[in-house]
């Protein structure tokens, strides 16, 4: 049996910069994600994809909104729900007619559920922006109507803001785990997971974004799988983002990354999570973390794994075994 | 390991009559459901859960087309993939409530794909009525832009038809197979499954409905799986429905069945298409077939399995022993 990579992607894979999110958009853009992915399995690898929401959930929220006098809105997790039906069905078929002669039994979508702590902080400091942009009236009447926390975001207007905590665990993590055994590629924890937390009638979802990288990064060390790869819009981490030291990292040790990490060398909204994600992975027992474009998936992987020297995406090893050009 | 039970439920099992569509009742719909499928689980079957999704996907439709103005509206076998979604999360969440105690390692929800024939003569002759109510001028406006079928339904508008083609193939068969080896509670085929032709590039989604009970059937016989069970609002079939004669069945031999149906006795629109699967499911191959209401889902399979003469759903059988009483 292959090793397994757990892939993560983004939403915005999905649904391009300037792009309105059509489903023919969707499905090209889910054609090109596939053929990344079928190169990893003709390599022998057993694939898990997990995929962004954003500009998904978004567009479904103002949906929902639009209707909202004429049938009931359903809650925020029911929408994550929702996309990973709507995603995992398109990301399934590109990669059935992408992966056709890969070593593949076939692919499947399972609608995740990931559990979160009740008193993760982050439910008392909501951080990420959702849905449509809203002016002053309209934000006030919806948090009277309906308890939401608004804040302005940049100069557009408000939105609604919600708590991204942390994964804990992945309900579906054995279900997933015995189809990967069974040969197919897996399309899980969509959006990051319906978020759902243990209430005393059993588990119940909450309002709430978990990071799809986290959720990738607890689902990797739970099948477990051997490699995490963090797909993002450029082909490499890159120190002293946009001052004139700019250099791309290919490689750096965990204790590297966790020192540029402490010293902001990686923003929240973007870098950090997924250094994060890679670091969390290898100190519970993953062997290979990369972060690249979805271009040098295969590059990238094929070096880490290969303890090749090259220059493709970012690898996050355990331990650098030279320190060289520091 | 134990025999499966494939159980099919209607969409209006999750949002009834006269309710609005709500999470809270859909919930709470789901978490009575579960409990027939426990009460199977503890008596040793494996279950597989298909439910409907008319009531769901015709609120999302609504939703899409207010928010048409705004963002891009979504094709309609992509809505069916989004109830699976929304669906399968509510009832693998009450699945996890209720089947505390009983023999499961999980239960999950696999969004399902299946395939018809592009030639099927449904496709010539929509007849499944779908989304809300048009007047006239909306649904000439609409048969214009968008190539909708439009047909007048009743005396309360006109709606949208769509094809209702024979499902001939469950893409995700092999994997609903696995998992139910692995002892999940599986829900799948949601609304009859995602409908899917095969085009030059690969299987791509069509605009249809399939109907869930003959979903259910195809992946019953594809699993295998011992025994298919129909649910509906009624405790058993009836004959001679709505006059002087009526009477409940409670057994009846395939041939029997199938010259009921062919005298009309069972409307296509409710009783028909149930009779109709289990017919199908026991000439290829399946032990037992049942079609009964929500509360005698246990007794009427036990009383099937066993060969029990009771007195709780209808049990369509292969060969009838003795013909008593007719």
């Amino acid at each position: 049996m292959g090793k397994t990579a757990v892939v993560a992607l983004g939403g915005n894979a999905l649904t391009r910069e300037g792009q309105a999110g059509t489903y023919e958009e969707m499905e090209a853009n889910a054609n090109a994600m596939a053929r990344s992915v079928a190169s990893l399995m003709r390599a022998g690898w057993r694939v898990v994809v997990v995929h962004g929401n954003g500009p998904q959930v978004g567009n479904l929220a103002i949906h929902q909104e639009e209707g909202t006098k004429l049938v009931p809105t359903q809650p925020l997790f029911s929408l994550g729900a929702m996309t990973e039906g709507e995603l995992g069905s398109i990301i399934v078929m590109a990669l059935r007619r992408m992966t056709d002669g890969a070593r593949s039994r076939g692919a499947v979508a399972v609608v995740t559920h990931v559990v979160v702590n009740p008193d993760d902080p982050a439910f008392d400091d909501p951080t990420k922006f959702i849905g449509p942009f809203l002016d002053k009236e309209q934000a006030d009447a919806m948090a009277a109507e309906r308890g939401w926390v608004v804040k302005k975001d940049s100069n557009r207007g408000y939105r609604r803001v919600v708590p991204s905590p942390e994964p804990v665990a992945i309900l579906e993590a054995a279900a997933i785990r015995a189809l990967v055994e069974q040969g197919q590629v897996v399309v899980a924890a969509g959006g990051g997971g319906v978020p759902v937390v243990r209430y005393p009638s059993g588990f119940g979802g909450i309002d709430a974004v978990i990071d799809k990288d986290y959720a990738a990064q607890v689902l990797a060390n739970s099948i477990p799988a051997e490699a995490l790869v963090l797909v993002t819009g450029v082909d490499t981490v890159l120190l002293n983002y946009g001052t004139p030291e700019q250099k791309p990292i290919h490689e750096m040790a965990v204790t590297e990354a966790e020192e540029y990490l402490a010293t902001g060398q990686f923003p929240e909204g973007s870098m950090g999570p997924k250094v994060r994600a890679a670091i969390r992975f290898l100190r519970s027992g993953g062997e290979h973390a990369v972060i690249t474009s979805p271009e040098l998936v295969y590059a990238s992987l094929k070096e880490s794994v290969t303890e090749l020297e090259g220059e493709t995406g970012t690898k996050i090893v355990r331990v650098r075994p030279l320190i060289a050009g520091m």
